[in-house]
């Protein structure tokens, strides 16, 4: 039998911000397009062309400011760009091996086993949450040098953006891509202008050099190859939000692979040229890292003039997309906690899709962790920045080593062979070593790139990081094995289930006696099982009312008072509960209990609802049961149906009446 | 039948610190003798002669620093004195009057009506948390003026100090008398070794005036009489705390009146010694308010010596009552807020005496809400002063009127008639008009010196605590009338309870099929009424396979799958169920489910635990009872009898078996 679902919709506080549930069956249009996933899921990588280039100035700037030393970011920004080539090629060979959700923690799971999967994924949560606080720190940081009386405010606005940010990812995808790609696309527009400017300006020979720039101060270091390695490092942060367009193929509109690989293979076409343009531009201008200016600044009013609206709009951009590259997380984060959910490492609330059929518990989640770095950390991006990036090259590496093992096993198959994995489908394909090849020395060099920045990093804050992700990864197996040892518990599969019925005696709680008694008496009476009524005697001047009340209203059943000087309530049933239980070893013992529900939170405070301490107090008992038979009570005074089609039967049992005394019976 | 108790004590930290529980039985015991009276209730009343001086002189001086203005301290102390002897010869009469406890929110029930004893209980509860915050922070500004190092962490000591006190009151009065009485006697003997030593060097003309103070900065204001009774109503700040004795009669050994009242004067002579003492001292050694230095210490150094002992021990005595005054709201606040409880206009858990016999609920209400003024102050005693006093003096005038319709009642009556009042025995008395006198005296006194006190210190802060009482009465009334609508809703007094059965129907909600769901469907079959199961069909995969696991281990009763096209749990149950209740309008709708109870919080916090949630979300519909069955899962992955003692029955129903595989049964 199956019965059809009625709409109910009442205009909620929830409802007016997040917008109308969606069906389940809507979960297939609940997609983006090329156009809106290069907003959603390139916003994050994109923007670190706002910095990246800057803090490989500011390494080799400790050497020198000269044009020698600092002409040393050309070399290095091809190098991350090869590599950055390298990564993508290899995400790109992921999305397609992987159409179902690719991403470190399916590659690692498929390929190299829990372990490594579970590394990865707490590399990529820990990355996630910090790319939001870092990204919105920085973002407010541009907006109070612009604002300086909102200063003193800074870890507040950054809150009300992530608040701000929550909202609009729990109204879902589509809708929070489209309103996410306007700054995306506004961002790309005016530095593809300045870069198209300075490239004509360069030609025709009138692009002057920057001026007026303050450098930072450094105690002069000699120009190592340490020093060029930690400078290569740096402008590495350049690759972090690479990986989230395979971690979320599935948000793409069919075909998913193709459209998802194209995005990937544009977003890292336009990061290289954005990256490369804006070094080579650096380098002409010859702009110098500074404590009051960024190379994004010095680079705009060179190009545009100092005061123009194109310098503005440049600065304005890049303010804007600092901000929305947090909005990247708000993709990734909950896809990749559900899908570490659904293996049981995490909660499996996580799994859950919520009105909206996005996964608002993981939205929460990192929402809230978010806001705590920045509340701790007083959203200074400075303190942020060394805790960041080490989790995205860790996942790389994890992921192309992976994709190595991945592409071994093809090359083990006969050509033309196809056989299904555990994930996806693997088919022969004759250039299997290349591939390997790739994926193999992309790992090593993404691998070198993060040790290089934990070493360098690791006083400065990555420690944190480094003891965090190990201490991530043991929760998460803490979390599996819970789960396996309460799934072991529950199995069937083992024993044949005894289904058959148990003797069952029942017992009433009773603190004073009024209508709700007399409905809590009904019920037991229905029930039709043995009964009597069981009064903890915490006061005995009120047990002695309650038993005469008994007699007087009630007039049938035993009337039990336990003593209780000690005044504790639970403890005495539990004993007495206990008793019965040692009597009588096949028997459910089912305590039955008033519990008065009033129509606010705050009303119900005024009572003692001891029957919600009851049921935890006696949760732990084998073979007893607690029911709570509810009696409302609403505002105006009175105990009435909540439901106009609600017929209930005659009779105080079901109705209280409206009596002018006032009995002290409200006591519970 | 009586069963008798068992003692049960596990070990825990709540036992460690607060103490094992003490038997209703001791509570007669658990009551002071009049040496530790007052030092539980008279430290407040004491420890304000540290200030009360100063504050005259402070208002003084802004009219000049000559001895002629100066001297003027010496009148108003007196008629502080005067006033102060009034105000207690009342107090001693309501003692008398009302032996049951006194203070001004009974006397002012009893004689003025329930609107003016809810204005005092507002206006006393307020005191008393505001004597909590302001004795600790002047106590902690002493600590931190001698080791300034500690200043940052003020708010820390002080809340720590206030965690300590509220340790301390949760063990009992008893306890906390003996305690705190070390510290109030340690400061009269200091006090009147200084005053002893002071007077005797006066007589022999070898106490020098003090040296070498830097007086305050003041604008020179003209000596009006309304700056004279500005410093009048300033030096009142001597007569808080008068009312905590009257307020905590019941708290005396028998003869409890007898005994507070010998109290009471006791501590009213001191007090007047102390404070005209004080004010005489620091006149003859011509004393001057500073910002540098208390007159406490200024008298100190000059009949001590500077560098002496006994300037150390005055400082540090003083230091240490400050801290103790605070004490005085422990024994008075959870009293005076378990009356107003009992009359229904506070939450009923305050009328509830603690394992120690101590009303628990107020001291910690009392110690959250100081805690809450001294976190949003900053522990800044300058800035909480404004806010007090007013309600002392508010509520003495509450209760000297009260007190003087008790007097005309008495005065109605023929001679040596005894009538039995509402709180207390009304009995003829001659000396009723002096009496009534004397109380109308005091009422106008006190009345005139809080309009002072709130017009003089309005814009400072006073503003807020006459906002805040008018609040606290409104609030109390609308508690109030909760209570006694619930209570009308419940009364059985006007009708004939209709105590009989009903059918019941047996729903049974159904997740996964597992060891948890034979158990309730075994519940459920014991219950023996027409039972089916439902399954919300949230993941229709998921619904599937609970159909086919169903036929497959439980095989019998429908099963029904509801949809969820929304993926919400509660509403198409609500429906369902809804819909049964239509159909049959005499009928329980009784539904059941299993509740996996975890060994800990953690654990349960992986878990759904949707149970929770039906109970609240069907708890508000007439004639539906939701019953949870308990599963209990130990950490060892088995379920297992929680209890040696427990012997269960065979089978899979009560126990779960061992088995090796894994099924997704553990989702909920």
């Amino acid at each position: 039998m199956t019965v059809p679902p009625k709409p109910h919709a009442p205009l909620t506080l929830k409802r007016l911000l997040i917008g109308e549930p969606l069906p389940t069956r809507a979960l297939a249009h609940q997609t983006v397009n090329r156009v809106i996933g290069l907003a959603v899921f390139a916003s994050d990588a994109l923007s670190s062309t706002a910095y990246a280039t800057e803090e490989i100035l500011i390494i080799l700037a400790m050497a020198g400011l000269s044009a020698s030393v600092l002409g040393l970011s050309i070399p290095i920004a091809v190098a991350i760009s090869v590599l950055l080539a390298i990564v993508a090629i290899s995400y790109r060979q992921t999305i397609y091996a992987y159409p179902n959700g690719g991403g470190a923690y399916i590659v690692a799971r498929d390929n190299l086993g829990e372990l490594p999967a579970q590394i990865a994924g707490a590399a990529l949560l820990t990355d996630y949450i910090l790319t939001v606080a870092v990204s919105i720190s920085a973002g407010v940081a541009q907006i109070t040098s612009g604002l300086p009386e909102l200063t003193p405010y800074r870890v507040e606005i950054a809150v009300g953006i992530i608040l701000l940010m929550t909202i609009i990812n729990l109204r879902g995808v589509r809708e929070s891509g489209f309103i996410f790609s306007i700054p995306t696309y506004f961002f790309l527009t005016v530095m593809f202008v300045t870069l198209g400017i300075g490239v004509v300006r360069i030609l025709t020979g009138s692009l002057p050099t920057v001026a007026g720039v303050e450098p930072m101060h450094h105690v002069a270091e000699p120009l190592t190859l340490f020093l060029v390695l930690r400078a290569f490092s740096s402008g590495c942060a350049a690759m972090t939000g690479v990986e989230a367009i395979s971690n979320g193929i599935t948000a793409f509109k069919e075909p998913r692979s193709r459209n998802a690989a194209s995005t990937l293979v544009w977003m890292a076409v336009i990061l290289i040229i954005l990256f490369l343009g804006i070094t080579l531009l650096a380098h002409q201008i010859e702009a110098v890292p500074s404590e009051v200016e960024t190379v994004i600044s010095q680079i705009g009013r060179t190009v545009h003039g100092q005061g123009s609206a194109l310098y503005a709009l440049t600065l304005g951009g890049t303010t804007l997309i600092l901000l929305m590259a947090a909005n990247t997380s708000y993709a990734g984060f909950p896809r990749l906690a559900a899908l570490q959910a659904g293996d049981g490492f995490l909660p499996r609330q996580l799994t859950q899709r919520g009105n909206r059929l996005v996964f608002s518990w993981g939205i929460a989640a990192l929402a809230l962790l978010a806001s705590a770095f920045v509340i701790v950390m007083g959203a200074r991006t400075t303190a942020l920045i060394p805790l960041y990036a080490i989790g995205v090259f860790l996942s790389f590496t994890i992921s192309q080593t992976g994709m190595a093992v991945h592409m071994r096993k093809i090359g083990r198959l006969k050509p033309g062979e196809r056989v299904q994995g555990l994930e996806a489908m693997l088919e022969y394909d004759p250039r299997w070593r290349v591939k390997m090849l790739i994926s193999t020395f992309g790992a090593i060099c993404t691998g070198i790139v993060m040790l290089v920045f934990a070493v360098t990093k690791f006083t400065a804050g990555a420690w944190f990081v480094v003891v965090l992700i190990p201490a991530l990864v043991l929760l998460f197996f803490r979390i599996h094995y819970h789960y396996k040892d309460v799934a072991k518990a529950l199995s069937l599969r083992q024993t044949r289930p005894d289904v058959h019925a148990y003797s069952v005696q029942t017992l009433i709680l009773v603190d004073g006696v009024h209508a709700e008694t007399v409905r809590v008496v009904n019920f037991a009476k229905s029930l039709g099982h043995p009964w009597k009524a069981l009064h903890v005697a915490v006061n005995p001047q009120k047990a002695e009312k309650a038993r005469a009340d008994w007699g007087r209203y009630i007039g049938e059943g035993e009337f039990v008072v336990i003593p209780s000087p000690f005044r504790a309530l639970t403890g005495p049933i539990r004993e007495y509960v206990q008793n019965i239980m040692d009597e009588k070893p096949d028997t459910f013992v089912h305590v039955i209990m008033g519990h008065l529900v009033m129509d606010t939170f705050w009303e119900q405070a005024l009572h003692q609802n001891s029957a919600l301490i009851f049921n935890l107090a006696l949760g732990d008992l084998d073979r007893v049961v607690v029911t709570m038979v509810p009696y409302q009570i609403h505002r105006n005074g009175g105990a009435k149906p909540n439901h106009a089609k609600d017929k209930a039967p005659e009779g105080v049992g079901m109705h209280a009446p409206a009596a002018e005394d006032a009995p002290d019976g409200s006591d519970q």
